[in-house]
């Protein structure tokens, strides 16, 4: 794989790449142009112009189709560019997709200790319900891909599970501290966002399905732990309750979504870890990207909407570490 | 039946009467007294004080207990208390329920409109998943009987069949001055609220449910449609979708507990039918209850919690209409 | 009259049109060009490029200027341009308006449910009020022509009486389910929004008025009805009272611009017809318009403001009606 | 007059008073009792409780009623009570009521400011639209007397003439250091609030009338001025947008009842300085109220609603002056 | 130590105790009484009235007294009351105050576990700021005992030190699974609060003092970090900024108090871990508390203003658990 | 100095000017340019597009770089160019940032104003704490220079002392009609936007410094007064606590950056004042500038974000004047 932004002008390019944007421009008396974002696993680049004579070679072309793509990077104007010599659209079935989208990586680690904390709950029906989803090849199968958002926190492939991980770590620690019930919050980590498994498409790019966009994830979730408990024999209607509500209600606050509001301190958990598993991801990547900052500023060059419109700050010490070790 | 509150003083009352509170007061150096509140379908009175030596005459009672009650009405400062001379607690098998509180009244016509609306509907899937609801003997029981709210708008035995013919009428005359499929919206109406149905009880005066309280009325219903939707054949899922949809965004915004908004045109008229029979139901019950207002003052004497911490004014005007009569 | 956008590409067109807008663009050096879009009532279309040397064409035209346009349909990038090869202002009292700017149509139904609805209110001085007005011909003169918005629900030429229309009928449905005095009902939605004859203008595309700016429409249709009813002999304080706080709050909340909120029935009723008619005008008219789907989606591209952020869905299902008829 | 607060114990009273508060309290097996509370033009004091036998000292007194009373002050749990020994009501006429109710004190250095820099007003229309409301004698009697509130800021006898005066001396003070048209703001502070002279009623204690609770201030002022507008020869409809734009706009935001939101400088500024009188007033007014404050502490018991459930905080210093002058 | 809520009826007590209210009642005539709130560590109880006769035993006692009390338990509707033989207030220099606040109890694991993660703090500058409050005997004593807030969440003593251990401990979990610098975030959570030391008083119950209301904890932790600061040789600019950032921005947002929103990841981190302490430690404290469920119901009678309005659920399951071991 | 706006098309130019903004276009196939807008004390002025073969000349150059510029004024589409025949960076010591940035113009006024009032004060500390600011040299020239922000109001260079000079004249006038100290208001004035010293930086265009962003000004300015208390002997706590307290709450809410709110009637004062001369700065730069309306409109073209989304109104009369003096 390769990330085509680290290349030296000059370098050809033979690769299977993603069309992420498909940018038409005019400018007058006949002279516009089709400029195109490639992405893969690793970044995105944009294209040289094609200008009129070589429209043709991009006909047909759409947003996510995935292409097989010669040509040579260059420079223009301090930023890369990737003159096309040749493209074509591949057919979607011969497609390495999970060489196209930016994904978390190695999903392993993530699925050893989901796996691990899962293994270690003893209530029987506890267990049972986890397992009716957990240990179906196919939920898996669709969870090692799924991305927790389409373009927000944790926007790549198996960023839901990293997400579903990061919030069962953090909802532990907090459990601990507090007089929570472990393994029930541990549960509620591990279903609270199943229902993106069919809110989200993540094929030729990421996007909403309809069940997504007009019932929402926290609908559909609820919709599939119904279907899920009615599979453990002996769930008693409390526990259906218990699990439900942590689920309806791990949005927080009804204006966020939630249909409900936490009503038990295993949910209030479940809210907390959420939340905080998104919201610093979205700072750690505001803070990665370098398009949010200006030269040497240490200030974002402006008011980042995936963090409610603040700045973030880059600024950092080694608090005199490096005088130590002289 | 019989409104208390209408009987003058000096009548002689033998009725059977639902305990709505029970009220505990000291006056200290061990005099204190209990006063409960009665009710049945007609309204409410209080009872004269069990003072000490007559405590055990109410011992046991609970808040809604029914109860056989022999006395006489009295005044007290201007308003009617009843004297209780003997008071038993009734089984609740015995008890005429419709009898002790609060009641829309025959719903035979609430029926009959809403029976009929539902016949006019020629589309047959549509037609089939109300059947599935609206021709069940039990929902037609339960529906018959349950309020729409327990404190607040059609708190009433009946009360969300009521609210339900009333948002499927404005619904259909919205629907009649936009261009929405009008037995799409009437639909929508059949359905948006039968989460109500699990969400109280109404036995023993109004309660919320554990199930209502931890999922609500919405997510309720939403269980309740995917379920009745496995018995309509050939259901599509985008016709799912549609009918999810209108029942999860039916409270117009996230802040109110909708998981979704309206996104359909239907779904939208569906909202605005729902909130218009509910706020004009509590301010008509607002200017109908003399207690919200002092002597002739057409000004309520305090903003209502019902109305949103807003006024009420009840005056009103025949516009001439007595002197054309002349 | 003819809607340009149906016309075949090649085809001649000789129409008498609206310059709606006047968009000036460079490419540099000198090279810019300027792009007019054209409307008439039933929809809009867009100029080929002015470039320089016919700039002449198009000089001292300015945006709302009614012009008399030879030329010809060409396609360009998948769209419909006008190319055009003569255009000349027209004297403004040469042209017909109504066929240059969108309308509601035929407005007689409208006036004949809104007199009838009148007409059927007995109670005298109510009557004689809604005469003062409805009985002047200049007013009905500019409520026939007046929009309801200019660019948000039912911004048509005739589009006020429309919406008047709507919020009438609804709010009658709304009383007959309520303990409200439907011609009360029907007063306070003809008077509601009288100020917009005021507030807006519409002769040279829609605008508003320095007066709808500074007082809002509500307070003009206030200090309207103060007029109006002192022509009305013996109406009572009471009555201007109940008749002007039926005007002054149906914007239902303070940050809508209501300076005081609903305190009666029939003024909590009209405030919910209005938002009913405007609000599902807003949401069809979202739905219609092809701009805001990409492709076969059904969701729309992007949140759609005039629906206060809210994205629209457009799928569709005959619940099973085509299979019956096999 | 005499503030009864100050009172020692055992001194006599003999008073012209206003009931302010008629408070029955129970206590069970037929013990109850009345308390009044009495109030003149400099506070307010409790009577001692009338016990059964001595109900009838006070059957038919209303609150609102002007009463004489004789009677003696003495000490009960370490606050000041009247112990009436005889009291009768007056009939309304013969009552001097500024002895009565709260009030400013002496209203002429409030008129002498107001009537000034209204004199020194050269442009004629702005002068005789101010004209025909301050200089009819019955505008300005009313105005005397009118109240800014009915329970919070300058809610006194004169606080609306003191409120206007406060206003326009710091709106003059902003349009010195600004841009702005200092005689426009003057009349804008002199018309902004004379709706309150129709909004509230002060014979018999401080109350809202129907027209202000159904069409509140700010739509009253706007009717006023309209009808005065009419009597200024050659007022320009422009001129009348500006005045009457101050007038409503001066809440500032919609949400504090204004129907527009200011546009002018002047309306600007005619909001901050209406802003900055009302809560400067209520601020002083709750640092004066020993009732906030227990014992020595310098922070107010609770939030205070008047504050916006703010806590205020009393503590003040010399800086030291003191030391200076040894 | 002694709870006294579990002593059985007749019980002899003899005990130090706090004044924890101190409640006047009157019945008229002259019978008025005073009952007393006693607190320690364990909780509280209510005395049984003092009625004229016995006032003199209370008289000169104060909310925040520690007194000595002979008495005796005994059932009083229901409810246990300590029926006071003798009382007698304590010079404040004998009493064990320890023993009269509630108390989160052994304060040595927090302590063990926060010097802990200090010592392990590599970098030299940022462990010498730590150490300047974290090694310093009065900084240690006051912490021991502050509360983290009067009546929230940990208002113990100790619980400043308590919560302080839960969000280091929170904080270094979510540093775990995103990028930052757990030390950077350790350090926050242990500088965050310090403020805390000046806003409470703790000694006579738990109080605010002036510069807690009239500054905030927040400004004052600001004023003594940027005072330890100075004792910090080579400590730079942008080291100082960083911290004091941690400090001011640890509110999350402005509308709760703070001056600025979290600019760097691990202040992002510090306001959730901040917040998942208090309020899953509100939901654990409400929902142990018996008071606010009825009888046997799962649900809370009320909604809890410590909640936000939310009411909590305190069903549980072993989830089969109990079965498998039979 | 020279309002380059104003000279005549074809006069020529040689001018000291800021680069305000550099903006590359392109309009592809390798034609692209940049164009610089200029800026000095008087105003801005765009350059002609320097192509290609002149990118050159401008090569090197930052935002925010003095140049010395010599070129001619032309027109272009019916705005004024600066055609640049050569361009060079100045020394930054070199140049005379007074004529290059936007000022308030003299300052000596304001100062007088200031001072005279500072030197008004008769209470020893309150004047010493003043004292050791506005009588320390350094704080006098930076003051001089600073402007109240960057982008919004006041932003000038002197912007800070008019803006401080403003709220000192309207807190005072606030503090003549209300009981508040008038030294302790002025004090409040003086220093409550002393932070902004440190927030921005003027010399190369008005920028936020890391602390502004990172701690903000009134924490910033907090700090300042704590180390400039130290240097008032006697000063007490309480004395601090008033001082801190005024600057700590004057921007009035929370959701406005107060860490605490106002809670003593100096500190109330203090926040309207500095409302009112911001927002009246806003609306008078907001009227002034003629790119907010179009043509002959007297309503601004469209909502203004300085003046939160409203729109703006510059219709005048001389209400009749002119006719008095024919």
């Amino acid at each position: 794989m390769a990330d085509l932004r680290s290349f030296e002008p000059g370098r050809r390019v033979n690769e299977q790449l993603l069309v992420v944007e498909l940018d038409q421009r005019s400018y007058g008396e006949g002279r516009d142009c089709i400029i195109l974002t490639f992405g893969n696993a690793d970044g995105r680049i944009a294209s040289a112009p094609f200008w009129s004579e070589r429209r043709s070679a991009v006909a047909g072309l759409s947003r996510g189709d995935p292409v097989e793509v010669t040509g040579e990077i260059r420079m223009y104007r301090a930023r890369r560019q990737l003159e096309v010599w040749s493209i074509r659209a591949l057919p979607r079935e011969q497609v390495e997709w999970a060489r196209l989208l930016p994904s978390v990586g190695d999903v392993e680690p993530y699925w050893r200790h989901l796996d691990g904390w899962r293994g270690a709950i003893a209530a029987p029906r506890l267990r049972q319900v986890l397992a009716v989803f957990y240990e179906d090849p196919e939920f898996r199968a669709r969870f090692t891909a799924c991305p927790a958002s389409i373009a927000g926190h944790h926007a790549q492939l198996g960023g839901l599970l990293r997400h579903t991980y990061e919030v069962a770590l953090i909802a532990r620690a907090i459990a601990e501290v507090s007089r929570a019930d472990r393994d029930l919050v541990t549960a509620g980590a591990l279903l609270h966002d199943i229902g993106k498994l069919e809110s989200y498409t993540w094929r030729t790019g990421f996007a909403v399905t309809d069940a997504g966009s007009l019932l929402g994830h926290v609908v559909i979730a609820l919709l599939k732990v119904a279907r899920g408990a009615e599979r453990v024999a002996g769930l008693t209607e409390r526990e259906q309750l218990i699990l439900q509500h942590l689920v309806a209600s791990h949005h927080g606050r009804l204006e966020l979504g939630a249909p409900v509001t936490p009503m038990t301190l295993e949910a209030e958990i479940l809210h907390f870890a959420d939340d905080a598993s998104a919201k610093s991801a979205s700072m750690a990547d505001a803070l990665a990207d370098a398009e949010n900052f200006v030269g040497d500023d240490l200030v974002s060059v402006r008011a980042l909407w995936q963090l409610d419109r603040r700045r973030a700050y880059r600024g950092v010490s080694d608090w005199g570490t490096a005088d130590t070790r002289k």
